[in-house]
């Protein structure tokens, strides 16, 4: 199965067309059949030893998003005290998260004690699970963009309180909390690029041939 | 910008065809504006902070290759002694990596020191700078399917006789070696599903509403 210039282009447009968005999100229910495309393009992810690790819990009580926003703003506020001056002031006008307005909240989940008689692919390299379970998060980033949905990870909140408002037991990594809803507009280039706080890198400048010097 | 019906059906056609490849791999070089095309994807991922803290040592000198492939070799033996009976022959007979046949190999690493003030997204998980690196892997797994080009992720073999062969400093963590090169074919279902190692799950089974119970 080959890939035509004009999909080979459509692809490189989603790729650069993804977002992770933390504002704008609409109120729009997002429908079964669109959350079941994003999911299934997660479970479509490589995993080692094709374990498939993860899981997927789906929130949309404002109950539930209304725990995770407390835990978000508690560690919101002790990131701030990183920062000083005009990064502090920067930072706190930036906004981080959706997770209230988001009308979906999913969290990603890995299995560390799945199938554990099959170490394929992990014996020399632990973390294997978890990187599968990214990789299937990447998929839902592109899928969700590809369906007009904003997805955005939030990763300044502390897992044990997503763990007891999820009741997620304790051999299931959680791997991300990420907020996914219609948005009316995906921004050019990333926010924290455009507000200054961080600048886009000249890939040749990462790039190193045979070994690193 | 929004995407056609006939849009979204490539990309989820691309997500159903990418393949974790150890075999087949053709000896062509891969053009350097599709290695390019390739690594754009990658640096367009989403990271923490706007961090990009991904380096990428492109390998094709066969000296190389040979280290890590004896690297492999050990890990490997020492891997298939985990499974025993059946579980063992099936083991040794499956293909697991193509670092020689591979014309391209890809190591990506992790820069823990970048930006070290920087901490937006990751004082209160510290992990997101590999998960970024991880979600620039699986862009690189799907733009390299788009060009027909197949890549597989070899992770049995010890992190640090890749540190040493590539000369990375420790502050870089290794994240992932790549094997890449033209194939004749992409399998129509993971290798290891095929062989019988593991099964393909239900999503339905993955996915569960407001918390884990």
């Amino acid at each position: 199965m080959n890939f035509s210039p004009q999909e080979k282009e459509t692809f490189y447009k989603l790729i650069a067309a993804r977002r992770d968005v933390r504002s704008g999100f609409l109120a729009d229910e997002i429908p079964k059949d669109v959350v079941e495309k994003v999911l299934q393009a997660a479970h479509q992810a490589p995993s080692v030893g094709f374990l498939q690790p993860w899981n997927f819990i789906l929130i949309s009580s404002s109950e539930t998003k209304q725990k995770v926003k407390k835990a978000f703003l508690k560690a919101n506020k002790t990131e701030a005290e990183l920062f000083s001056g005009q990064r502090k002031e920067l930072y706190e006008n930036l906004k981080l998260e959706g997770i209230m307005e988001a009308p979906l909240n999913i969290c990603v989940t890995c299995d560390t004690t799945k199938d554990s008689s099959n170490q394929l692919g992990r014996s020399a390299q632990e973390n294997m699970d978890v990187y599968s379970t990214v990789c299937a998060i990447q998929n839902m980033w592109l899928a969700a963009r590809v369906e007009g949905v904003g997805m955005g990870w939030v990763s300044i909140v502390h897992q044990q309180e997503i763990r007891t408002s999820l009741k997620i037991p304790e051999n299931h990594k959680i791997i991300a909390y990420l907020c996914l809803g219609y948005v009316n507009e995906f921004k050019e280039n990333p926010e924290l690029e455009t507000k200054g706080w961080n600048e886009r890198l000249e890939l040749k400048d990462l790039i190193k041939y045979e070994h690193w010097n």
